[in-house]
């Protein structure tokens, strides 16, 4: 198979675009696929300044690495959960890409900070990991954001993410949690512009472009997640994908084109009913916001 | 483990409803399920005439039983298709479950009557066999219910197979398809109302129903839908069920409750468009229906 772009030896095929790419090409259309994503969806211009939350997987490094690239004014921010090995090695994977590229990286450490780590708060709270941990990193991500006066937080949330998100949504039909499924969420109510600059790139690109870059990043999937739903959704989109290239990607940008207008106003109607938490000043439609609770529930239990 | 409802041994397990039933307590929810969707939807009274669309599976023919249970006013109609062996043995199957309840059965031969069958039609139109199967019979169940001076045409379709095409339209988030996509569909610019009258019923239940209650049903699925893309979407929906049982009719309901609202508008705007065929008298927005287009295209290639 040759390069579609220089008709050299391909190294990688994309099926969706029924496309061969040399390594070259291969980097450039990354690249060009978030430039043009960050464009169409009016995300961040060059002079606003993006945080970018990193794990230290494959998303969130590619993101940060191409984002550098195409000149945008980025920082990192790591958030420390207390998840043994898995947190001290992506830990150190992010730290060394950012020491690498001399990059700004911003740390929070759950544990030291809040006296909570994922295991015991999602016990605490009797919640499910992913949940109390999902709930921690939007609220983190949201105050370290608006703490360092940033314009925009962006995420590493890649097609297979956001597909497998939309399909968790559509299966329940929560409009509330449709109306909010966007690549772009606008700043309001105390909430930072949120963005994912990555929703044209599926996550066997984004390893692509690591292994190809040479950006080292940690690959085993949080042990806390086994048997997910999310993942078993993405199971049966990569299914779907295997028999139909280019599934996801229309399941993921019909929705968006089409039907998430129809939904649009369901969110819009929650966001008017925000206020500040009285605890910690993050938005929140209930008395106290559900971190503060989660602290107060991992912290006093102990 | 126990009957629900009368606390004898069960014979079937029904995991979304967390219960399992005796073969008389099984029957009576079928039945009851089945009365409880005519009723809510406003499907039929018992004054109007009912034909139903038999192909002589499980399905069609439960409904059939059920609805003269329930004491509703209906007949059977079956189209010969022209598919070989599974053709003849689902005309006998559905002759004799007519016979024995000496009901009437409506019979229309596709070969006989419009000179092909699905191999030839669909080889001659360029269209998967499936595709030109649904046309001709969508087609068929229109006219000779509108023929025969029936009110409604009631058709097998059960939870499995809404959700299934429910997905299908949802990957690809068709607007049109998925505002047709209701247990009632109005009567209205030439179409008669059409009715599903099982779909609070899954496939392994309306099976069960029939061999508990001695229905001799074609088990064999239609040999030309081999690969088609709603058995894979069968197959996704399964998995997800196995896991969870009510996703299905979760998935369905949610649907029909929240979000068919809001996109009711765009079927309602195509049916305006609606006139009748200047060769059948059927409604179609095209300038020829497309199933008279299908039988020129059929008939003259030979």
């Amino acid at each position: 198979m040759k390069c579609r772009v220089c008709r050299e030896p391909a190294v990688i095929e994309v099926r969706r675009h029924n496309a061969g790419f040399c390594h070259p090409c291969f980097v450039k259309h990354c690249r060009d696929q978030v430039k043009k994503t960050v464009d169409a969806y009016q995300m961040f211009s060059e002079n606003e300044r993006v945080l970018i939350a990193v794990s230290g997987g494959k998303d969130s490094l590619a993101l940060w690495d191409i984002l550098m690239h195409l000149g945008y004014n980025v920082d990192g921010l790591y958030i420390g959960l207390g998840i043994g090995d898995y947190s001290s090695e992506s830990a150190n994977y992010t730290r060394s890409f950012a020491s690498s590229r001399r990059a700004t990286l911003v740390e929070v450490d759950l544990p030291g900070t809040y006296g909570f780590d994922i295991a015991s708060g999602s016990k605490a709270a009797r919640r499910a990991p992913c949940s109390a941990c999902g709930l921690s990193k939007r609220h983190l991500f949201n105050s370290e954001a608006a703490r360092g006066g940033y314009d925009v937080l962006a995420t590493g949330h890649n097609l297979d993410d956001e597909a497998a998100v939309l399909l968790g949504n559509v299966l329940r039909w929560d409009l509330a949690y449709l109306g909010r499924q966007h690549p772009v969420l606008e700043a309001g109510g105390g909430f930072v512009r949120k963005v994912k600059p990555l929703v044209r790139l599926a996550e066997r690109e984004t390893a692509a472009y690591c292994v190809l870059e040479g950006i080292d990043y940690i690959v085993e999937e949080c042990p806390m997640s086994v048997g997910n739903r999310h993942l078993a959704y993405k199971g049966v989109l990569d299914d779907l994908e295997e028999s139909s290239p280019g599934s996801k990607a229309s399941f993921l940008f019909g929705y968006l084109e089409r039907a998430a207008p129809l939904v649009a106003g369901v969110s819009a109607a929650e966001r008017e009913a925000l206020h500040p938490c009285p605890t910690c000043a993050s938005p929140t439609v209930s008395e106290v916001c559900a971190f503060c609770k989660l602290v107060e529930r991992a912290t006093t239990k102990r």
